[in-house]
């Protein structure tokens, strides 16, 4: 557990009026603990529950089958252990509020993740509580990192670039999607992460659709390969993406990939505390606009704990930089029927600019494989 | 889209009195439409919505910067997109359901998923719509797999298995965890998987534990190595887990294995249309005992587009087993502070037993590696 978690959750709280701020997704809990409870995210109805309370109290509601686990790695006294299939957790959590004398106060709780069912029932069981969204909450306090979650996402982005470099370098023809996506996963745990998510590896004709993963198809002389991974470790997400060229590219697909490193360097130049987001957005659309093709909504957003946070760097976006945010920028273009290119890189907004977590595989040229 | 599984839909609407049912979580989704909304269960605002009507039309809600994938995989004619961050997808599904004339209707949704925030808006938006919970129409559906579907289960729990069982053959004294997931996974894409959920990856004291995932931790003689995953292909999984020994096993490990396989038989014994699934728990509880042990709340669980389904054989377990039912069923002993052991099989219900669907590793005797 992170202390200074816990204390700027309690600051935000205080300032709103809470008595108590109750986490129930996956990224909360761990956000609240700095544990990930295997099975949460796997099946919805084995919830993981943490309440934390203005004064700084603490409590978990946990399964069963994973008291073990919970209990030897969560570091919590009061933890909560219900049965599945028996026992409903919101019973279990309703009890606890009761116990921490919290039945009749205000609680704000994740209304954008709670099932409507599960809302339905603490509103039966505990009808004095005063509920309303805690998901802002959650949201603004994970924006800027704390110095051990900085320290994470550096080691993670630089693992997570090099096990995306090796694997393109590695591509020829005649290999397969899956034969990368078999290399990339084995360089991305065996270089530390523990997971991954979202997956793309989009070769030739395929490289023009938005979050595909990759099937049987062989690579071919000519072909661009867009290949992007969420590396993950402790819960918390490094999104990288590099482009490459089976062989050599054409004029026009070099032409692209210089403005959208132009763009890269364009973005970075611009992070530093107090820059508005939708300006960056605005001087990269400028910049893109010289191709002349469709741009996507944003050019980056805040990654953590889950793999888009706020803030976007979008057409939107109101909100401005602070020192210790952590996000991916990723100038893109999806050309319908014909390619994709893309490259999204990891930065860190320092007291005075911006620091590219993502250093690992150099893109000022478009990557020649095979 | 399987209309199979259409027609099951409706059937099950006319029953219920329901004039359509909307699916809004991942595995729901991809059910109705066989196709996976890539960023769908990364992101829980980028919700992707199926709506089915007693008479058969369906209609789609999906996010902008999907919109070519959708189209291009889904084939739903009746396709409306939604703009992130200014538009809410619930004012586009209330749309649609003002457009198919469902306007004070009754209508099913998935309770267990959708979001408070997410149902609050539609009963203000749609306040003549009679609202009832879905979920256990698309639970009770999915239990049955159609033909499409069990081919696909079949394969993948072969190729699941294969991955499993090359890499543990693989491990060395010295390899660490990580080094076992790397393999595991390249293992598991290029023997033709997309994907994978819940990888566990547990040796030494490491193997007491439920649910954790690979660390650097080095394999040392004598060893246990617990390695579970799910195998995932057009979003269905298959559940595998095989156990090993690094050098030689222990005569107690030997005899908890030999209890554990017995189980593995005598429930395969009892798999066939008309089971009861408490009555298999019992019998398995019988045999097990005799380790002295703590068992599990169940020893096998159905499995489909979603890791654990319905029907559960264990205590609570109230169902019977039909023709067609896809599961996986696990001997399994976690011993606090000393060690664990697992078994973990895929299963379909034949028209007269049950068919062993990952029949690849051996499992007699307990693996010796290394």
């Amino acid at each position: 557990m992170d202390q200074e978690i816990i204390a700027r959750l309690r600051k935000r709280m205080t300032a709103d009026g809470l008595d108590a701020i109750i986490a129930v997704s996956p990224e909360n809990v761990t956000y609240v603990t700095g544990f990930v409870v295997p099975s949460q995210s796997l099946m919805r109805w084995r919830h993981a529950i943490c309440v934390v309370t203005a004064d700084g109290r603490i409590c978990m509601v946990a399964i069963d089958m994973e008291a073990t686990t919970v209990r030897a790695h969560a570091g919590i006294d009061d933890l909560r252990i219900y049965r599945e299939f028996t026992e409903d957790p919101m019973d279990k959590l309703a009890e606890a509020l009761k116990d921490l004398k919290l039945d009749g106060s205000k609680i704000g709780v994740e209304m954008e993740f709670l099932p409507a069912k599960d809302f339905a029932t603490l509103q039966r069981v505990v009808p004095n509580i005063q509920w309303v969204a805690a998901d802002a909450i959650f949201n603004q306090a994970r924006q800027v990192k704390t110095t051990k979650e900085l320290e994470l996402l550096r080691s993670l982005s630089k693992l997570t670039d090099k096990a995306i470099g090796d694997t393109l370098r590695a591509a020829r023809a005649g290999m397969t999607e899956m034969d990368l996506a078999g290399l990339l996963l084995s360089n991305l745990l065996t270089g530390g992460a523990e997971n991954y998510k979202l997956m793309i590896i989009a070769s030739g004709e395929r490289s023009q659709f938005p979050n595909v993963g990759p099937t049987g198809r062989k690579l071919q002389a000519g072909d661009l390969i867009r290949m992007e991974i969420f590396g993950q470790k402790k819960g918390y997400l490094a999104g990288i993406c590099r482009s490459a060229v089976v062989g050599k590219a054409t004029a026009e697909q070099e032409k692209i990939w210089t403005n959208l490193i132009e763009c890269k360097y364009l973005v970075m130049s611009m992070i530093k505390p107090g820059a508005k987001c939708r300006e960056i957005y605005q001087r990269f659309l400028e910049k893109f606009s010289e191709l002349g093709f469709e741009p996507i909504s944003f050019v980056g957003h805040g990654i953590g704990l889950h793999l888009h946070e706020e803030p976007y760097m979008g057409q939107d976006g109101d909100e401005v930089l602070e020192e210790g945010m952590v996000g991916a920028f990723e100038p893109l273009v999806y050309i319908p029927g014909r390619m994709g290119l893309q490259n999204k890189d990891m930065f860190c907004v320092t007291n005075i600019g911006c620091e590219l977590l993502s250093d690992y595989t150099p893109t000022d040229t478009l990557l020649r494989v095979g």
